[in-house]
């Protein structure tokens, strides 16, 4: 490395999944705290501000950092509204004052190779984002925009949280339905940056328990944890890998809206803590 | 009907699928204009337009408008560049200007139900879009907020049109392979407001003929004219439906960057008209 290189970098980032692992240490927390806002559900305090959505969120990123592993931002609640400039601006604040707390963009992406680079460019370059969804549906070569950012995450549909999941992803194909030879085939053939992590809902423990019996020690993003009915013992025994982390349990409504009220902030951090309390208990 | 429905609505909307089998006939075009806009590569002129995005897109519109029966903006384009006013911008151009020309937002969304209302509301209410395409992946629960706009068109990825589309789409379930399945999950159980079309690239023929036997004439978006490979007499042969229309043939950076020159929006309508006639001749 020259000297102009690294007075540019001066601190090499680790990627993604080191400063997960980092986290989860450090922390002692697999709760990711999702952030999908819904303006109608804010707390009346929120009517008239013209910045609702950034503000909300960075009152729940606030209160709930100290018990988080990652926060998720979901861009389609910030697109409806036209709020990208919110987005950018809170994923800036959470690099900001959190930089140990990995960033993860939830946008499920999925396009061909030429236009996939304009998606991990929206993702990592103009958002900042440490980590997104993608979907596999368009095979390899449209994830490997993504992939070949060794520094980032990139964080895989699998087997999702919907009661529709299985139309597709529970196809037989030789004998094992199609979300499981998708976990091999990205732990195989589409991890050679070690990059890599899995969506696997927390409404399918057996799902979640064949998955990790494929892929090893591959963090697996989980949602589906409350309001979708995900049971928390089941997602925990079934999916950590073996010493105990493995998993990004996300939450956002259950937190976000834990209070109408003007302890919607303290109300937030309690569910959050509760969540990482109950899921330590499991590991 | 009440009077002061009458009043709000006094034409009602022809849906998507009737108004592009209009377009089809009035303009005798099968082409559609897609719209990927990279500014390096834009003509000179518009180095120092701080509208660059907007202006360019807005005057290859004005050229190509005779010979398109639909356009196609592909929105990780305007997102990597922050562009989402121009793409607001452009689609209201597009609709004021040419109304009998559907807009199909090329977004490829895909997430669960309560998270995909967001996404229909991003390309419909937000964006003002006629169709958008979506990605089956995550199963009917997370297509259906989209189905259920009735007068608005839903555009499933079925057989892509990049070289990988095979790793999961080809993967065969009781000796059929899965791209042909989903084909026919669509057909029968998911086209109940008789709203969907298929993303079926041109770059494979024989799994176009394959595709249009099982939907019968059902509208095809046919990706991979030009720049990556497709043929086609190979694609209107296999592909065209019984009446020879089925077609929405895209065209993006052969149309986009026909010239470099001053000449680029007469180049464009040239290379647009080209192609409208050498698909006509296999009709």
């Amino acid at each position: 490395m020259t000297d102009s290189q690294t007075l540019k970098t001066p601190e090499p980032m680790r990627g993604f999944i080191d400063r997960l692992r980092d986290r989860w240490d450090h922390a002692d927390s697999l709760v990711c705290v999702g952030l999908d806002p819904e303006p109608a559900k804010f707390p009346a305090r929120f009517v008239n501000d013209p910045d609702a959505i950034f503000d909300f969120c960075r009152d729940i990123v606030d209160a709930t950092a100290e018990y988080a592993c990652a926060f998720k931002p979901q861009i389609a609640h910030f697109a409806a509204a036209h709020a990208e400039e919110a987005l950018r601006m809170l994923i800036m604040h959470m690099r900001f004052r959190y930089p140990l707390i990995p960033v993860i963009l939830d946008s499920k992406r999925g396009d061909i190779g030429s236009t996939a680079q304009h998606y991990a460019s929206e993702a990592f370059d103009r958002y900042g984002a440490d980590a997104v969804t993608v979907n596999p549906y368009l095979g390899r070569d449209s994830v490997q925009p993504f992939l070949d950012r060794a520094d980032k995450g990139v964080v895989i549909l699998c087997r999702t949280s919907n009661a529709g999941a299985g139309d597709l992803q529970d196809m037989v194909i030789g004998g094992r339905p199609l979300y499981q030879h998708v976990a091999e085939k990205i732990a195989r053939d589409w991890n050679g940056n070690r990059n890599c992590a899995l969506v696997v809902g927390a409404t399918w423990p057996e799902q979640l328990r064949e998955v990790r019996a494929i892929v090893g020690d591959m963090p697996f993003l989980v949602p589906g944890i409350g309001a979708q009915g995900g049971d928390v013992q089941a997602v925990v025994t079934n999916a950590r890998s073996a010493d105990g982390t493995g998993l990004i349990v996300s939450s956002s409504r259950a937190i976000l809206y834990a209070s109408k009220g003007d302890d919607y902030a303290e109300a937030a951090a309690h569910a959050a803590r509760d969540l990482r309390d109950e899921i330590n208990r499991y590991r």
